[in-house]
């Protein structure tokens, strides 16, 4: 038996798995990292999992960041269910082990760092086929702070977070643009059109630029102040789309996300003239057991 | 004599000039439009112009907007003094007959509009030449929402709104990346280095991906706290500095704006290998003595 947490900053999913990976048990708690706030991850622990056999615990997500409970480091790309396993963080707590998964990074050419925690065990369970597998696979975890990741022979090789669901957030919240912006049902049409101005080429280019047509368009009655949330929308995940694309050969993109926000990604990749696959439900109880297994964990050796 | 009005959402500047276009006097008054929100337009005037002589007024600004005074049409580019003059608005007022100048609207390529309302005085007024001048010139007005605009044979042929200004307030005051930034003194390397972030080619670019890389940096202590707010600058107006260069084919650029702005701005422009030009003080003005010698406005025609 194997016990998977998925303890985010505000969701903490536990499952309870069998020897062949198959969940048996699902449980959810309020207990995220946010609501915790430092306080006893431990006693949140025990309760989430009162009445399951002695197993061994494998975790990820912000649980293990520096406002969590034990802090990971980052490792970096290439890596995957082997090169996870291998830098688990083994910790006691209540008379359990639990091992912490690390977080990845990457540099991009320039220089800079990316980051991920938590994101990489989803990534890892949607993973196409065993590690031998050296086909390019590209994913997409659309959220906040989106993530795009390549990944080749069962290792991510590389990846990109994007702002886009906090940028929207803020400019629909604190921006001359939400000033105008009516609750409403989605408006497709006004999605798609932000998505079309996103890709269009013209000389004027660019997102700071293209944002503003938000308003000029609704100054021109263009678009109705209720479609105008869905034009930005449009525009911000067409941008994110285009460049994430352009990270990979492989025009085939598996989406890991919520329902709703999957089924916009999945909109503009379609448009865009790509392939979707959706990742099961649970993925990170799959690649949380894909790395348990990497490193050998059985109740025997917890 | 001509009386020239600036008069902005926070700003209202009125100048008594002369029939050669020399400022004879100068006032500055807290009456801007959002100050005065619908209020009395007219008495805000008569206070602000006291003593000085019957003489035609012309005015431009967001006093020209739904939520100012006269609201006037959008006047499609290409457009200069001239055309700018034949589309006056007149108004009486108090005695004195006010003439207020419309703003600007084009439409890219893609069809999406964009538009300007007291700018397009400030480029009349920073025109190289006469009207009869072919040279393509290059404006940047920068801001809340930074105004690029092309002029040919002194009319403004096209532009491009960017909410680079918005945008950085935006996320230093509401997302997560402003949770970290410190207040302190301008860093000009950070700042630099966000320039050059902006415009480093790698594969997974983009605005959407670069601006977590200040968060990234930040948390692998490759940026102090103080410095992420100017790097983000540098990354914001990089990028909007590339696209905006990318408008004409010139690489001189007139820049109208305040001090501290401009100079942001200037050192963007110099790094990318741009010239600059600094427009004078008081440009408003002279567009506006420029429009209304085109329109043939004189104290006698008032």
């Amino acid at each position: 038996m194997l016990i998977a947490l998925d303890w985010g900053l505000t969701r903490f999913r536990a499952y309870l798995m069998d020897g062949a990976g198959a969940i048996v048990e699902r449980r959810e708690a309020e207990a995220g990292v946010l609501a915790l706030a430092g306080g006893d991850f431990a006693a949140a622990l025990d309760d989430t999992l009162d009445g399951w056999p002695a197993a061994p615990v494998v975790a990820a997500g912000m649980i293990t960041s520096r406002q969590g409970w034990v802090e990971t480091p980052y490792l970096e790309c290439p890596a995957g269910a082997g090169e996870l396993a291998r830098a688990l963080t083994r910790h006691e707590a209540g008379g359990r082990t639990i091992h912490f998964v690390p977080g990845l990074t990457v540099r991009a050419a320039g220089g800079v760092p990316d980051v991920m925690r938590g994101e990489e065990v989803q990534i890892v369970g949607a993973l196409p086929a065993g590690e031998g597998d050296d086909t390019e696979a590209l994913f997409l975890l659309p959220g906040t702070h989106s993530k795009w990741a390549r990944a080749e022979a069962g290792r991510v090789r590389g990846f990109a977070s994007f702002m886009t669901g906090e940028i929207f957030a803020v400019l629909r919240d604190h921006s001359i643009l939400g000033r105008m912006m009516t609750e409403g049902a989605t408006d497709g049409d006004a999605f798609a059109r932000g998505l079309d101005d996103a890709w269009r080429e013209d000389r004027a280019g660019g997102l700071l630029h293209r944002v503003f047509g938000t308003r000029s368009l609704a100054l021109f009655d263009e678009l109705t102040e209720a479609q105008t949330a869905d034009y930005l929308s449009g525009l911000l995940i067409g941008t994110e789309v285009a460049d994430g694309l352009a990270m990979a050969a492989t025009r085939t993109v598996t989406i890991v996300g919520t329902p709703a926000l999957a089924a916009r990604y999945e909109t503009a990749l379609r448009r865009r003239g790509a392939a979707v696959r959706l990742a099961a439900d649970d993925i990170a109880a799959t690649g949380l057991f894909a790395i348990a297994r990497a490193g050998g964990l059985s109740a025997a050796a917890s």
